[in-house]
């Protein structure tokens, strides 16, 4: 099928253009590949995340009051580098640090920790959090978890944010980044890989009436190809692997966000998240906020994610709840 | 490609499901297909749209403090009975009538029309307006506008219910209306067409390659079909048949509004949102309001809808900038 678009070279520049066009509160750093809150109030602790693009509307998609400060983007699947993340750090310094999320990736951490090392020697005050949530399994490193930073990331991004709005300090928004992050799971399928622009063919191969479980959010397979079923039959296989990691027992209350990895229509979306719905009711979970929507996609991958957060803190409740400008959001 | 459901059945109501749990400001009135907003404010007069099914999030995505009071659907395709339009009508009337948004398509205005006929007759004060943005043209018919309603409606939702939420008459309202549904324009185009739930094949062939302009949101071919050549062509022929619709002077403001019509990508649609930018600052009009995103779908189609609203009036900015929690908006 048609990619609309121009040429190759520069889409990534040209969608920056349309976000920057449709959102005034955005703003670019000179040329570089960071768009930030025109509005940012020096008293609160600035927040960056990021990574490469083609996971639109992440992350240009959560800047804005409450959320994060700015966002710093790659090409097409691949990480900003360690010279534009130390510009982006020398930027947002006004003296109070940055702290900044980064993705579970190994190209994204050598470029984020190359940057934050350079701009620690340079004096400024930085912490972080490695985003895990995907709690996927390698069937070639004896079902292994991958721990990627998939979806679940947004939910830091959300929950850090709104507390340095409320006035965290550095070291507050650290401790609170750790205690989340490991309460933080994903695990997604999809029914169609996603292709690079004007790609001849898809990442992976997925013959028509197959679903892949636990892919990544950059072309990588998942652990397992079944035929479809049904709708409840993909959201049993989900929740199954979300209990494995979280244990549950009746009456916890737990966050729920169901995302669109690129290109499912909305109705059925809408269909699978009333099967998760069912299914965590009838485990006797409580789900005090549940945000459905498209968050953190694959191009044109068609799948959803679903990410569960265990509400150990009531606080995470007011956090989430907070108003931002953030469009994604 | 799989269709994520269960039975091709109760698809609808297990989608609206899925609504009423991710969202808790929304209610179900009874066991009908409605969908309301529980904080109406009595002081309001009340605004109802709806029309068929497929269009999601249209149009409970618009339910919400300043925009719709409530939402009435129909099956896919298919308008609401008169019958559950009226139960509606009477429901949202505390004594100050009710405003009625209906797209145009005959099927939608046959049951639309009953109903408020009926609820005059019980002595409800009724007025509507009947959305009519396309001016897409009918090849079989010397090239008419087909003057359907399209994702142009989702301004009158806006601006309408922002004029209601502060302080406006029904006699108000409808003057509004028809001010705005006369200055309000859609056109759109598709690499893919629409198809059923399950449905065997799509609901028209465009081939591989291929762009279909003008098309409807139910499976309607568009009035002209050519290959494709790059997202700046397709932005050419758009603004072209906007400038015929609209005749406008440099310097004019203008509303604009960048529709998914399902499945497009986040990346594709920046993309084409940069080359429309670029083409209505070439002449030389101004853009107060972009709202660029997925409010009115035709199922699983690939394609995006451009709607222009010329600002005949400031007060409209203010309608369109002010809050709401209707959750597609």
């Amino acid at each position: 099928m048609v990619t609309i678009l121009n040429q190759t070279q520069n889409l990534i520049s040209q969608y920056m253009a349309s976000v920057l066009a449709a959102h005034p509160h955005l703003a670019q750093l000179q040329d570089l590949p960071i768009i930030y809150n025109r509005h940012l109030d020096h008293e609160v602790i600035p927040i960056l995340s990021g990574g490469g693009s083609g996971h639109e509307p992440a992350h240009s998609g959560f800047v804005g009051d409450g959320m994060l400060s700015a966002a710093i983007y790659g090409d097409i699947f691949t990480p900003p580098t360690a010279t534009d993340i130390l510009e982006a750090l020398r930027f947002l310094d006004k003296g109070k640090g940055v702290f900044v999320i980064i993705k579970n990736f190994e190209a994204d951490i050598h470029e984020f920790s190359q940057a934050i090392h350079l701009a620690r020697q340079e004096g400024h005050r930085i912490k972080y959090i490695i985003s895990h949530d995907d709690i996927s399994v390698e069937p070639k490193k004896q079902f292994q978890m991958r721990h990627r930073g998939l979806a679940g990331t947004i939910l830091l991004h959300k929950i850090l944010g709104a507390a340095a709005q409320k006035g965290a300090s550095l070291d507050d928004l650290e401790e609170l980044a750790f205690d989340l992050a490991t309460e933080i799971a994903t695990i997604g399928f999809a029914t169609k890989s996603a292709s690079l622009p004007n790609a001849p063919r898809p990442l992976f191969e997925l013959p028509d009436s197959q679903i892949s479980y636990g892919i990544g959010i950059h072309g990588e397979e998942g652990y397992r190809t079944v035929p479809f079923m049904s709708s409840e039959h993909l959201a049993v296989e989900i929740i199954n692997k979300l209990q494995i990691k979280f244990h549950w027992q009746e009456g916890e209350h737990f966050i729920l966000l169901v995302n669109n990895l690129g290109t499912t229509t909305e109705l059925e979306q809408g269909i699978f998240l009333n099967d998760i719905h069912q299914l965590l009711d009838l485990e006797g979970l409580h789900l005090p906020f549940i945000k459905n929507g498209k968050f953190m996609t694959s191009l044109d991958m068609t799948g959803i994610s679903v990410t569960l957060c265990r509400l150990k803190n009531k606080l995470w409740l007011d956090y989430l709840q907070a108003p931002t400008n953030a469009y994604a959001w």
